[in-house]
């Protein structure tokens, strides 16, 4: 079959890769609906992550169970299942506390940019549906398996409330979702930071009731601005830079919160500096099998519809231009395709 | 009168300083019950800030209404009085918010190593108790203007809950607090790093189930073995150091919240590491007038000691020898007679 490796920076290709086999009675083999290229892909596509050898890419995925390994109980051959990026037992002290993706058996799913993948934990990791979804609900269901669930987590690291005024760092997919997330939480006001037409539109779409192209010190004069001196309640963080950081906490509120979803690069907090700003933080990888079962009910019964963040569709043979549109910011996001 | 003044790196002197007086109608002026010596004046004393002149110590104070301006409205000459060490005017939206340690007209209460004091915001700062306090009560009403509040808030601020496995990092003063705080808030398991005999045997006393002696990956790999593995549900950060810090991380489990208390002095925090810890933080110089009215209920009527924090007592004209004591640990709070 073919799958989509990346070789080395920039060097992403689509080529014949071995089909996967169950290696453990708790996998599962699935053939994926679709799948996607995600923002942290281009991390080492961008030459920032060492990788060591010819990485099989993918990590959001959805489909049909084709197969299941002996000790697999919950989910069958012909169901319909989304799983999380962070493959959990979901049992074990972390899972139970709502923090799969610290999961004490945690491996992060890889090789899903390709038509068949196989899900280690799959009983821990898999949700399915009662019956299979329509077609059009596909790009939705994808979103759940990370980017969606990686938007709902910033806002409930950032303990976003009904009423809250919530600031979001960064107008990519994530923080697209996390607009989304906050609005069905019940911000009362939802400040998008974003200077592309089509990724303000859509945050508008989604929920945001201001946007603010103003960036650095322009952009937290800017919030205090739009909140009276105060700052924001919540703010969620969904780049992973060092000046997205400084942005977040600035924004906030003395005793705000700040769910931080994108993975840092370049990040050093000084201790002191972010002691007297008094602002709280939680990140990490999302723990979206915990938010999962709620999302995709969210998305059967049509209450939201995050599969409009892909704003580009590509057959997987040609993922290479996926990555290349999504690193020069030509696509928010690519489905590809399988 | 006297008043305890720092000239430099361990050079504090009891000396004739000028009289309080009301210098905006907001003001009160009052007359000390007890003073005491903060953890957090050592870092001064040690050198390890800079003071551009003499500064006139102490901020933790409690006493007799003798004067207001003109402006004050909830308390007046011969009420007694516990304030927080961070004036607040107690009306603005951070104070309203709960974070009256970030108020947007901020001071922080200095010159009450001293018989009376400026207390500026009073109306804001100061809570009064409907009766003159009996004279056993005075030191533990003192704790509450800081030391105590500040243990109550790391507590808070890590979100202990009934149940909940604690962490407390640091045995002095705050860190004892914190032990109490985590008790009276119902914590299940307070694990206390200490030791010094005299500081677990007030750790125990104050609630702690558990003290283990080891620091550094071995105790880290203490609370993992008295934890299953798994990790404090909540850390109390109460130093300041790196050291504590990377402690205090180590113990926590993903989505644990840190609440740190100590001002970090040399404490650099890595994103990435943070993220993948999936530690939650908050800090900050606590909002203790948020806290007073409860703390000063659970002293008068003798739900709690937290007085008895203080193990050595002085007359405010031995101040120096009290600092030395605390700074050499053969003191854990030194109590001054004014």
């Amino acid at each position: 079959m073919l799958g989509a490796v990346l070789y080395g920076p920039r060097d992403v290709r689509c080529e014949e890769v071995p089909e996967p086999k169950i290696l453990r009675p708790t996998d599962a083999i699935i053939r994926l609906s679709a799948s996607c290229i995600c923002g942290s892909d281009l991390w080492p596509f961008r030459g920032l992550n060492d990788i060591a050898s010819p990485l099989a890419m993918g990590h959001e995925y959805c489909g049909i169970v084709e197969e299941v390994g002996s000790a697999v109980r919950t989910v069958r051959p012909g169901q319909f299942v989304v799983g999380s990026f962070c493959i959990s037992d979901n049992t074990c002290p972390h899972c139970r506390n709502g923090f799969q993706s610290s999961c004490q058996q945690r491996e992060f799913m890889t090789g899903a940019q390709a038509p068949r993948a196989r899900v280690p934990l799959a009983d821990g990791t898999l949700v399915a549906t009662a019956e299979l979804p329509a077609d059009d609900l596909i790009p939705s269901l994808l979103a759940a398996s990370d980017v969606f669930g990686t938007g709902w987590y910033a806002a409930d690291a950032a303990r976003v409330q009904p009423g809250s005024t919530v600031v979001v760092v960064g107008d990519g997919a994530v923080g697209l979702m996390g607009v989304l997330a906050a609005k069905q939480m019940g911000a009362g006001r939802i400040i998008a930071m974003s200077r592309h037409k089509t990724r303000q539109n859509l945050a508008l779409e989604f929920g945001a009731t201001d946007i603010i192209i103003e960036r650095g010190d322009a952009g937290v004069a800017r919030i205090k601005e739009l909140t009276n001196g105060i700052g924001a309640d919540s703010v969620l963080e969904c780049v992973g830079t060092k000046e997205a950081m400084m942005q977040a906490i600035q924004c906030a509120r003395p005793g705000a919160m700040i769910g931080y979803v994108g993975v840092p690069h370049g990040v050093e907090l000084d201790g002191q500096w972010l002691f007297f700003s008094q602002t709280g933080m939680l990140g990490g990888p999302a723990p979206v099998r915990r938010f999962l079962p709620h999302l995709m009910d969210l998305v059967l019964n049509r209450k939201v519809e995050p599969g409009k963040v892909f704003d580009m569709t590509l057959p997987l043979a040609d993922a290479a231009e996926g990555y290349r549109a999504m690193d020069e910011r030509r696509a928010i996001k690519t489905l590809l395709r399988v």
